[in-house]
């Protein structure tokens, strides 16, 4: 329980926000597969602080390096462990509120727990934490990807402003990785006017994937939409999940939101996919869909009430580095994620498939 | 993996909806409980067929045996298996249409993952699986309300009928379960209208539970939101989970989105609860919040389009016994999977907190 | 924890000695696979008791019922549910006995950890909890022939007895299950001895497996030596498990212990079999060979020193039905454990193997 | 599975022998234990290379740097990430016998199970990997000793030299970690002839845990014992396992083997150990006692036949650093594999005990 994630392919990862490093261990990884810190670097790229004025200017390089289970460029079988030291950490800035609980944050809740906490940048509970998330969901991509199984994540929503159009080529170009240009200038005007405010807001993801066979998901518990909610809410900010139609289920009725079937080229098809590609639990083969929403960043420069550790009243405005709005970073974090549960429940199918 | 769920405190499910019983073992309940059937039963009575005209008219009494764990009244702190024998089966409906892949089903997944399926009523994949759930979650059930911890379900929506007021105790007086009586006259019409129709309904429910400390939930994957989504999701008909404010997230900005905290009588209180009683994956001490959307009851009179095992297109028309709306039934069995979560990470906590 | 064993593979077991029943979930079994109750009772009616004058007179008829995961006479992937139901259940005897502990038995440590304890028959320590693994383990073997994997168990000692030769086809012949009838004999005139004396005594099984492919097992903790250690020491009366030499290797250096490797017909051999067939935790491919010690029944009918729970000093003497010797009872189990372990450790390979 | 072991308590390890580093990261260790890199290197020196003339001359410091989850001197409650950097590495004599397999060696089975391996040093199959071990189960030891709990490993055999005598002050005195001098000053004298001889020989340890209250493990599978075996077996080189009268409860009667209770000082006693401590898979209150059979070190420098991954026919001598015999390294592991099971079972009984 806790920081280690999946049955077959498992990742453990470990790590605080200001702490010396963070890494992860990947056990389960099948042996023979080329790898190299390239591969795991360009997906920590991705989500790395200080790229663009929408993320955090904290400067980290995070390099990662690969301590083991890989030998002559080719995973061996045995866990592969990531190491990605931090390298520029400041925590003058927290040593004035460390005993204030941060609105928003899991300060209050983390001190509730363990009557103990790293307040040196969030500690675990630092959205820093998921550069372990992206260096084993790296691998897994690079698994499924082998098989032609592809998952793209992107922005469709921030604050008010919502996509309008599906540009995948765009994505990956505007700094909210919104997948409507348009829109992404728009939004980028509301984050700027916010930032200036020292406000925040929330957003909408998607994440959609292409390629996965029918038949992945195990019934009842371990279904496919069930592991993909958990790894998704497991994300710092998210506080909602949707597959397919999601909350839309309730504007139409049941003739309209069943997928039905037809023949094309000798082959079955559904003429729609309100379901996200997930009956009963198991891929249909169609296009997996799913969104998320994000909360605004709760550290702002705005005053706001709190309390601290010795139960008094405090206003407190947070200074620091911080994304005025996290899509951007939590793309790549979220795709991590939905890699993670398939390459396992894909491994989980491999195993039992076809045995008599 | 599969049918198994929980940790320290686990339940493993078993049964088809057709088959001869269905049951669930109950293994790591603390010792000395006293437990009865009538514990179970009458958790078990909310979720059954047959007791209003929003539900299957199956007439099965679900009436639990408890096999093994309970002696002399109590719990031993061993497996507690109990058992429910499927009595008014009848399968003579869907000889007909055996190997037609139902839409909005899991029929065509069961297919293309088994390469066999019991097509008797769903099977496996059938809502009659959670007698299963309800039964292991009203043990929990009973342990987290001996603690001061209560859960409670109730829907909100129904199509386009929404909840205007909560108003508790109307809730089980009502066929849909619904929190405001006023709204639920009106759903009903709507719902009586889609059964005349052959049609059926989405909806969305609420939990809440009172009473639960601060402190539970465990960092990084398995945080309590986290756990509560994939529970929640493995559900049959789930589509979409909220935890709080849910997709509202992206409507406020950070300043309104953060609950900012306070002293009253000497006590530290959140001044809101938008985070849902949940904050970096563990519990607040204030409520929990959580909504869940239902899709339409797949099973509808209406033709629809679809293939069969041959590859043949057909159209279908489904008889058999259905609820035209899901929510009635499906509240207790949120109400139980979050059960199930929240004594697993109250048992985790008691394991660890204050050791030294 | 507790009563669910496997990753992949996964059985739960349920049940006290005198219950109601007792039985077994197993999750995981690969779907198509030709199953009837046939294949299960064959298994159960070798550890039943009943059968000779060197176990239990109880009458049971251990006749297993499946009551899920089984359509058509093929599993289906789902949860396949079996129940064994108690009949010749007779409590009265261990009415007088009640709040005693029994020396040797767990009497004392149920009540130390539980505060509670099903007295009747040993309740959930019973050796009748048992029966659960073998129905599981009967579905494992199938699994396991079909890939041309062979498991088989048998007595090599019965106290001072030990056996001189191995003769397979003798096993099933003699009560005891020696490999070599002869010695049979010689322990049979012992165990009759011990009997008349109110005694017991303990034994030695072996069990070998053919047919394993190099390669099952995982490295570190999962080792399949490591698991099957762990299923064996889960068996009641078990106190001592080897591997190939086992606690011979303090008798030969290590130039005689390494099992030295040559080619023959093209094929690399192993030119002894010290290991046991597995070295690092991973099969060779040859044989593998353990060993069990078993301790001696300890219900007796000779006066024994003991407390009650009142903190009584007491002196007691087991009437009750019990076997003077658990060997020909106990191989069915150890071969059932085994065959869980392999199976679960040969899906596991095969989720991996050959990936990329 | 494969590199995560323990449920509650939880350490995953990873690294090869002439890799970077090796490392641990210990999952759901109680927040708010003062812990310093000093308490998990005392642990790290007792099982360190290059100490005295029995153990391999590798000159590692095996210098433990904590990572991660430590904050001011005490634990938070997230994941301890500790690392051994490895310093000493010289690959260099495994160059020749890069594609040959090492009789006694985990190479061929790691080669048919991955197809590839790491040759330098054993790689991850190396007991360069216990380090990780030792490190996290010296966290379980500082938890287990503050509950008044404490394990005790030493060498009771070394080839034919027993040890006839238990002196508990002169264990860490030896070289061979012997509980009594004399025995292993005989015992040094037969493993000097053998590393003259280029050969090495299998040892016997015991463990011994004190003050464990009676109450941890659990029933069916789980059971402590179970548990113990599968973590010692998990050892490398470990090929057998007693508890309490282990193998030779062949040569007693059940009235001698039962432990009778007695009362003493208004206390239950038992007059007997025979059961090492554990009845029903369940702790007495009574010692624990274990004894583990180790086989010979594999590497030796006397001439062996072996094959290669070409299929040839080959002899081969193994230079290298080796130890002649494992005891004294071994003992420490295998006290730290005793330490992290038994937290593992007193954190699970103290989530559920005195729970209503």
């Amino acid at each position: 329980m806790s920081s280690t994630f999946g049955t077959i392919f498992r990742i453990t990862t470990w790590g605080e926000s200001h702490g010396r490093a963070l890494g992860v261990v990947v056990d389960g990884c099948p042996a023979g597969v080329p790898l190299s810190e390239e591969d795991i670097q360009k997906e920590l790229d991705r989500r790395r602080p200080g790229t663009s004025r929408v993320v955090s200017p904290r400067r980290e390089k995070d390099k990662v390096e690969i301590l083991s289970g890989v030998f002559n460029g080719v995973t061996t079988g045995t866990p592969i462990s990531m190491i990605i030291w931090n390298v520029d950490v400041d925590s003058s800035k927290y040593v004035p509120i460390k005993d204030i609980f941060r609105p928003g944050q899991a300060d209050f809740t983390y001190w509730a727990k363990y009557g103990i906490r790293d307040w040196r940048g969030g500690g675990r509970a630092s959205a820093r934490e998921t550069v372990g998330r992206v260096a084993g969901g790296a691998i897994a991509k690079k698994l499924l990807n082998h098989k032609g199984i592809f998952t793209k994540g992107y922005t469709i929503k921030v604050g008010p402003v919502k996509a309008e159009k599906f540009a995948e080529e765009e994505i990956e170009k505007n700094p909210l990785r919104m997948c409507d240009p348009e829109a992404a200038e728009k939004a980028m005007e509301y984050v700027d006017q916010l930032r200036r405010e020292g406000d925040s807001t929330g957003c909408e993801i998607e994440i959609k994937v292409r390629g996965l066979p029918p038949g992945l998901g195990e019934p009842v518990f371990d279904k496919l939409d069930a592991d993909l909610a958990k790894a998704l809410m497991s994300i710092g900010a998210v506080k909602g999940i949707e597959i397919g139609r999601g909350f839309g289920v309730t504007d139409i009725k049941g003739s309209e939101n069943n997928d039905q079937m037809s023949m094309k080229d000798g082959k079955m098809v559904f003429l729609s996919n309100n379901a996200g590609g997930i009956l009963g639990g198991i891929s249909t083969g169609e296009e997996i869909v799913i969104r998320v929403a994000v909360k605004p960043t709760p550290s702002i420069r705005k005053k706001q009430k709190s309390v601290n550790e010795r139960g008094e009243e405090v206003e407190i405005s947070i200074e620091g580095r911080h994304d005025p709005v996290i899509c951007p970073r939590i793309v790549p974090v979220a795709e991590a994620m939905v890699n993670l549960v398939l390459i396992d429940h894909y491994l989980m199918q491999r195993a039992k498939e076809n045995f008599w």
